[in-house]
């Protein structure tokens, strides 16, 4: 069993469901990011060649401290994110080459507009690999069973599925921090955490959780002894 | 394990999730159907009273048919259902008294009145039900883990999960035909039959469907081993 | 009085409004379709070309069978379905030389995207076309009245127009059997009757219709004589 | 053929769809208006009962006026417009007595909670009055092939039709002026005139229009000969 | 200068706005908060009388320490709030009385159903108290200048408005504690300064944050000098 | 203080917020307006690049007429806005080059495509500008604190701002006559007045108005002396 994890830049994997990503791992599953745009555009100093190269050493550090051994950089440009024909065929191929049990994306309604576009992109892969259609594309036809939908810069209005990330805080914590060029603007922790307070008190006193939509859960599991 | 259906009219719960009721029973399950009305205002010359019975006595026969053992007639005014403290109070009650895995309802954007209003009483009952609170009710609090909405007159937007009802079918047939009173106006089984057919072609060709909204999953399911 | 159709693929024209066509053209009306792709990504095994080709045949051959005299095949990149001022120029001189009395083109919540991208690139056409404006263009200004949106992938929330049309399925199956390269993974004749009989019950026992969202009907129509 | 008017307080009609009575009326339609309340509220000086009466008689005057033959007024409280089973039962009873052609209503997003809930009601009533239902009505059952909603508060965000009203605009003035006891504090002349000038000019320079949501147009009736 | 604050159940102004009421009694300005319900179905144990008044008492506590002189209790029922004339009215009285520059309500789109009901019936009180209408009230028309609607269960999709709160988190987490019948189940705290750490981080790091829509604001303001 | 405008077309300003401009330059404020494209589309007869001379011309004299002192025009093509890296660079340099207090766009629903398009990217820009990011541009990073969005084809359905522009009404038609070009098709001065008279209703007899969703409003500023 195989999960695909979807991130705008490096770091939306964390602090959208990057405790889920833990929990997966402990579980067992193989977990596989892939970064829409390596984030070359979060500076005015830093050039944008360098400071993909920075980012993308950042994430391979967060992986490895999480154990996420897998990461696909697509390398679009931050800010610039656009649906092409090639961008679509690699996306098909991935999850056909994964065949993962479960998906995440972020949600259709985040108010940055490379979250929104990362939501069309991934929604129309899953269904276009899901049939035999494409002649570009490589590998058999998978439909992604389970698609949960993250949130970052928006909170979800309906939250259909929560994850209890508490025990596995400390080290989404220490993940985070290894997006070291990125915490001097903001404090990403502080909006993960303080989100994971929020969403985790409707569990039970002192439980953090990450909050998600499900977009798709398996056919006919629900009725399956 | 259980699973508790609420229906606004006696057929709204074969005509939504039918075919659902017949695999959950299948695998063993109880299951337990909340009528909000008995369907009292559908005649011009039978009266209310009357019709009621004839209601009640044909979701009777349809349940003996699939196998339900647990029927309970809330008898509100068919065509004015609306929320009262009592109601609320019978609701939470039903809820804990049946501890649920399930529950099925109508989903929030269907256009009959009755429906939107019964899917708004019973999401409210659902967060009512899960805490300490509302002296007037007994059982203890139960969260109800998987909530599903079910479509009747309104097909849904976004279907995030189906159910392939195809080895069902002519039993969930049988079923929706003993409601006799109802059939002459509007042919039921074509209706649930035809939307069937039109969810049924996502998951292969030859096969029936029911589609929901998930509105719940449990908790830490996704990661759990 | 002639009728105007977009459609994303060659099938979807019949899928979402084929009886309809059916019925203007037994009317004595002139139909056009246009069809914003061939559909050539519709398989893993035939190329993009001799795809395309086939499935204007299968096209070609449905409209003989309906009696459609007119299609205009835009080959547009199956999946890729992009505004650009070539695409809407050529629009826009279609609406301008047809100068229809009636529009068709997919609904603005159809969950397939190159749908609910036709959908605003025909609204746009439509507006674009009905001034005197956009000097690349031929033809005088023609503001369409009727402008009928269909469902294919995904149904109306709001149905403000059905068709019925019973007498002419037959007809509308064998067209939709015409598709036979896209007849082998999903029941398209399943999913356009499954629908029509969901949307029929409505009118009478044993009806079929198809429904519509009402964009634009004619200034000034309902109160004249 | 006759028409049907929905207002919640008197003046909504004439503001709301006012032009369009005015031309039915001038094609021989029988014109009939609907007051869910008679405005008892609108005034801290004049009590309730002697209010609704001022104000009826306005609405009389006006109706002479424009030569409106039939006003009903259910005279609800101006503010607290509730659904009950009398009321329900009131409104089946007058749409199956009139069997109207057409039916206006307020739109559903009108922001004033009055005309939200006039709304609600009578896209209720017109389900409720079409089928062999509600033993406690009388006459038999109608189904309204054409169904508009109008705007007063909120304007449309989508307009489906516009009724041109320039040539009587006049007459909807006079009209409009016998509702003396509301012109003080609101200028509901300028409102309807500024209105009717911004949905005009989309006809031609110097028109006037009313815009319109199409809720429902008659079964099959866009490709009759 | 004054401020109205309308909640749902005691707590909620806290939890939706306590910061911002922190501030504007640090400014010299006059804060009534008028509180719904009492919140009195807040418990299985102890009986709604008891409730109400050790609530009230909370509530009252809390203001204590935050210097709010002026507390209105409507006392209607918890988890049944319902529009009724009287109520309205009562509303109307407190606008027209308080005349505040600053009025504060829970957002549309909150989930939980006293909140959404909360919201409608103070935007329809302030429609009513602006102009000379409802013979039943008192007190001059007044219409509030600025309308500000605060989160609480349900994230804000929008946010137009950001209170800086960090000067006064202290206070305002003794003043939430204040509320301890109702800690035990839920942790307040965690869930307003989670969500407050989350809103803040777009201000600057360390910054904590109040979230509101800006529903109104006052006319012609944005231009003066 | 400046005000930084942003049209989709030139007379988009004016139509949308231009009696706000002639406000915020009586009372001596700096007024920017930029041009997303220079409507070169807007005619069947004249070619493009003599179409945008000549409305860059108009645009200018009626800059001239009102006191603005600082135009600039992007050039995209007219109908076919489309986001670009280049586009959205030079939006962020305008935005940090003027430092705005106050930022004008058309909304986010209005239905002509290049209105929403305009919307879309300004929000970007304007986040895109607010922080230490984008290599490609100069300045230092601005975020602005007011941000208003004008209606232009399609009304607002929630207005939270409305500024009284009667007072300069008169200077506004002379603005806007001067885009001779464009008036003989549509009656510009109608709609803007139309709408005006329409929003003006709520202030006070005989006052016109137009109006805003708020979309930002300065962090803190309602509760600041």
């Amino acid at each position: 069993m195989s999960v695909l994890i979807f991130a705008p830049h490096p770091d939306d994997d964390l602090i959208g469901c990057g405790g889920s990503i833990a929990k997966h791992l402990a579980n067992g599953r193989a977990v596989h990011v892939v970064y829409m745009t390596s984030g070359n555009a979060g500076s005015r100093v830093i050039d944008k060649t360098s400071l993909a190269q920075i980012r993308e050493e950042e994430a391979t550090r967060a992986a490895e401290l999480l154990g996420v051994k897998n990461l696909t950089f697509l390398r679009h440009d931050d800010g610039y994110l656009k649906d092409t024909p090639e961008l679509a065929e690699r996306m098909i191929n991935l999850v056909r080459q994964h065949r993962p049990e479960y998906v995440y994306l972020p949600h259709e309604d985040d108010g940055h507009p490379d979250h929104q576009e990362t939501h069309r992109l991934v929604v129309k892969a899953l269904a276009q690999a899901a049939g035999p259609w494409f002649q570009g594309t490589t590998g058999d036809p998978w439909a992604v069973p389970t698609v949960l939908a993250y949130e970052v810069w928006t909170p979800l209005r309906h939250v259909s599925y929560l994850e209890d990330i508490t025990d596995v805080a400390t080290l989404l914590r220490q993940a985070l921090e290894c997006h070291k060029s990125q915490l001097g603007e903001i404090d990403y922790w502080a909006m993960a955490y303080g989100l994971a307070q929020y969403r985790g008190v409707t569990i039970a006193p002192g439980r953090l959780a990450e909050a998600f939509t499900v977009i798709s859960s398996p056919t006919s599991s629900f009725t399956a002894k």
